[in-house]
């Protein structure tokens, strides 16, 4: 018989739900195992089209994505969700209580729908977030749809992954709209408005339309979709943009180059996280560490100092390893 | 004569504008003389009242800052702005015309303005301005107004280095609402609700009532400050609430405590932003880096790996050192 391990890896390139939901519960728990894995499953990654849906709290993304996954299932295309919820233990399951409207599709076996909050730094979750991706994308899911709470510039790095990135706002959403004149926020690859019944729903397109006519002329215009996705209203739009967006960068060659500057930063963004997580280790456990930082706060010696010395003593500790 | 590394610091300490001017430039243009002199001022720090304003672009917290300066001017205090720009270079400037409300200033030797914009990664502009903060503070300025945009979780970390955190809000600020609602966006010490007599003010103050009334009954009690900043209305108020925060802060021992766990915060962030750098710097000139890089684009080695090799090798080299 196999070893565990092994069934694991098969049953989940096999498209195997629970088996995908047990590899991204050994990543998200830091399982040496879970890491393992990915290894072996990633020279089957880069099939998926990665969708990347990001907005402020409370804009209907869940919505959305429940109405995208059913035109996709209409299409006999199979789909996994993963959203990000980084919101503080504090309130926790505010953001979480979206998932309900995704629930119609728990009970199909071509949909595969999972959340991951936060439970440390935001490097961390993302950590775990971009290897649950890959998990999806090897398991065989045709679209994988990530969704993270945005505003301003304040995307969780889990949109660096995605192919196409799609920001959904609605009328009330004035500090985005400021964000984006004041060239905090990115420009995304696709605007939606939601709830589009509403007066002030006008005006808005008005302003994002002048934000973006700021940009450059020539390459990808980036379309301006209103939906309601209560009615299923502009969703057909919307999948049909997303659809142009792919050809797009396909034709264009750009996918590739997009993908290989997601892959560079995903690198930069694990080797940081674990290198911040070594530092904070050594800020809890090592005694000359701690000194260092009591003679900070006495204003003894500075902070960039201090940092100095810290960087050598983990440099020296990790050499030695 | 002394050297005129040893003038620069004795005219900083003597309070002369144009030392500070000098050395905040120094540290921007990440010169080492700039670091030796905050390393030789910071026994000197500790002194001034650091107020820390975030909220999104376009609400008025430039404004706001001039209304204050006013008031502590008119006190006899001096004062320091520094106002952090994060906006792209797309749009630049879009957050520095709001510089020029601060003009009637600009002649008051009592009165230091300083901008900052982002030429790099965010950490980068961060680890600059804190050094900066601190370098106005031992030039003797007993007030130091801190600004940054804001939107949703999205602070730059120079707010970690505030005793007092003020969020400036407006009437059309939902996506702030939204994320505090949802516990994405840390709940400040002060709320300002600028440009008050606008319709929808009332709304928008009993939904931040709603949000204040699920956090602790104990302790700080947040209050939230209705303001004009163009005709002065509720300045006086939000200058009373700041210094009713500091009563109480310097009263319960908390001042202490914060500053403590802010200079951490800031001790790791350096660390953690001269690392990502030293990663940076060798993905752009070690081969063996970058052909790391390429294996992962043609998914045969994972991120995480690589990741890992790289770390390995950045320890090793500056373990050389």
């Amino acid at each position: 018989m196999a070893p565990p391990e092994q069934q694991l890896f098969e049953r989940l390139m096999a498209g195997d739900k629970r088996a995908l939901a047990r590899a991204i519960s050994l990543v998200e728990n830091d399982d040496p195992e879970g890491w393992a894995l990915v290894r072996e499953v990633y020279p089957h990654t880069g099939k998926a089209a990665m969708i990347g849906f990001t907005g402020p709290p409370g804009v209907g993304k869940s919505t959305l994505l429940g109405a995208l996954t059913k035109l996709e299932r209409a299409r006999g295309r199979t789909v996994a969700v993963l959203s990000i919820d980084p919101s503080s233990p504090f309130t926790h399951g505010a953001l979480l209580g979206d998932r309900i409207r995704l629930s119609e599709h728990f009970l199909d076996a071509g949909v595969f729908i999972r959340s991951m909050a936060n439970r440390g730094a935001l490097g961390g979750l993302s950590e775990a977030a971009l290897q649950a991706a890959l998990l999806m994308d090897a398991s065989g899911r045709e679209v994988v749809l990530l969704e993270t709470v945005g505003v301003g510039q304040a995307e969780v790095d889990i949109i660096n992954h995605a192919d196409t990135v799609v920001l959904v706002l609605m009328p009330g959403s004035g500090d985005s709209i400021q964000a984006l004149k004041a060239g905090v926020m990115e420009i995304p690859d696709v605007i939606v408005v939601n709830k589009a019944d509403h007066p002030l729903t006008d005006t808005m397109i008005r302003e994002i339309r002048g934000v973006l006519a700021l940009g450059p002329r020539e390459g990808w215009q980036v379309p301006i979709v209103r939906t309601d996705a209560v009615t299923g209203e502009g969703v057909d739009e919307l999948d049909q943009k997303l659809t142009e967006h792919r050809e797009f960068i396909e034709a264009e060659g750009t996918l590739r180059e997009r993908r290989r500057r997601n892959l560079m930063n995903e690198v930069l963004a694990i080797a940081t996280y674990r290198m911040r997580r070594e530092l904070d280790a050594s800020l809890q456990q090592d005694d000359e560490v701690s000194e260092l930082l009591d003679r900070v706060v006495s204003r003894e010696l500075d902070p960039a100092s201090a940092a100095a010395t810290i960087l050598e003593r983990a440099a020296l500790s990790r050499a030695r390893e």
